[in-house]
């Protein structure tokens, strides 16, 4: 949980509400709750934020409030094509010590989602969990494999599923083809792979088994801030209320996701995801179907 | 019709068959046959060539040979990552001055694929054919939108549908969103769009409707020339064989041509296409069936 300053080319804001445990919580609250948040947080943190995230049924038990620091902060600001931004400010603040609490109330969780921060981090929360979560899914970045690549594998071979994008799939891996990526990385612990492609949609791999989910082609991308997360979070929050990891359940958790996502970058930070109606998310999966559909029993005589 | 020589990471060849005539031609005949070809050879063009598109039903009456000068020719070569390449050579020698003559017996023709070629080329073709297809296609590419825009907006204003990729898409309109650039092109002309994303699938838009491709992941790309083509060809190949020109059909064409591009990568040059079995055609368009499908009726109560 964080604060971002963001600037696209429709507008700028100041220090608003950001971070990756904020976009997941929010976006899986739709789908179950409460939503148990593990974060770390300083004294400069507003509690209409603490609020409006409880009002969202995320327990915020295990975030912990540093009085003596100051919030992650990151200030970036978008290119024109909206797929490339430059980082003009990056300060850790509480991220820089940051040991995640386990409360006694969070033991027994059965879907995990580590959102993308050092891999010694996420895998002491798996460690301090007494019982092993029926899924546990693992975002990371290009940082990590950069700096802390021994310590990623090791958390790697921990978890479930991977969701990465496609360049950081190329680099974990050494693979430019996405198909010979993701088997790579199904040698490295998990037995699911989640490659995300931005605007092109996603690919889900198990096995030999692969689903392409289409990207929504979007009027404009107002905001792209957290919409990796936003699809984490769509994704966990379907298969924790489905309770279901099957290859066919973990497709439809993908077209969820994408649906999270794609209201996400509508307006700034996670503004969007604040007050989503169920109708609208119906709707918007019904555009992925739309999408998608094909039908070739006809002329195949 | 014309001569490549490619070099990719895999391998180099001489001179051998190319051109957008000769790709589309042999993707389309797995569909329909005879293909009427028109275009333009030199003296140095092969007899082998001839007969090898002749025996896929390649009628090659509109194809006029001359025989004081030399075929079209490209040298190119892949970078690592195949989606960027250098032009080593473009010698246009025969294209130059290319009049295309359509043969009395190719009057009346339903369909019309226009290769990418000068826009001023494309219109004389379609001025030259009595009556007017059922269907016009076009290719084209960044070049004349740099050279020729002026002509290709009113050889656009003379077609059904455009197919391009997406960077082409964006430079002929301004737009970066394609669904904004899709509705751009659909006020030049045509009223279907398709824009090719290479490894990330298609678009196909009509009025307000949108399907999405996927792209097939593939373990490896060989040689990506002529995969466009190859693509149009059995785009219109599909749609001449079912004669339906409905949304719903365009969308089965857009998966045929797909399906025919994706074998096309698998070799140098328009060698896979000579010899492919309608087995394994069917066996890969399942594979698209398998890649996309899926089923939100399950825990949607």
């Amino acid at each position: 949980m964080a604060f971002d300053a963001i600037e696209t080319p429709f507008g700028k804001t100041d220090k608003i509400l950001g971070g990756a445990a904020t976009y997941i919580s929010l976006s899986a609250s739709y789908f179950t709750q409460p939503v148990k948040a593990i974060s770390v947080v300083g004294n400069d943190f507003l509690q209409s934020d603490m609020d409006m995230l409880r009002t969202h049924g995320v327990d915020l038990e295990g975030v912990e409030v540093k009085t003596d620091e100051k919030s992650f902060f990151w200030k970036g600001k978008y290119h024109a094509d909206m797929n490339t931004r430059d980082t003009l400010a990056t300060e850790l603040n509480v991220l820089g010590s940051f040991d995640p609490q386990v409360p006694d109330s969070y033991q027994g969780c059965r879907y995990l989602m580590l959102g993308n921060l050092s891999p010694d981090v996420q895998r002491q929360v798996i460690e301090r969990l007494e019982e092993k979560p029926r899924l546990i899914v693992m975002d990371t970045m290009n940082f990590w494999m950069d700096v802390a690549l021994e310590s990623l594998h090791q958390t790697l071979s921990m978890v479930d599923v991977l969701v990465v994008n496609d360049e950081e799939a190329r680099q974990l891996t050494g693979e430019y083809s996405l198909k010979r990526a993701a088997r790579a990385i199904m040698k490295m612990g998990p037995h699911f792979v989640v490659i995300k492609k931005g605007e092109h949609g996603a690919l889900l791999f198990h096995g030999a088994k692969v689903f392409s989910a289409p990207g929504l082609p979007l009027e404009e991308v107002f905001d792209p801030t957290g919409a990796g997360d936003t699809f984490a979070g769509g994704f966990i929050g379907y298969l924790a209320k489905t309770d279901d990891t099957s290859f066919e359940n973990m497709k439809r958790a993908v077209i969820y996701g994408s649906a999270m996502a794609s209201f996400c970058v509508e307006k700034f930070g996670p503004e969007r995801l604040q007050d989503l109606p169920a109708a609208e998310i119906d709707a918007r999966v019904e555009e992925f179907v739309t999408l998608a559909n094909f039908d070739l029993s006809i002329h195949l005589a």
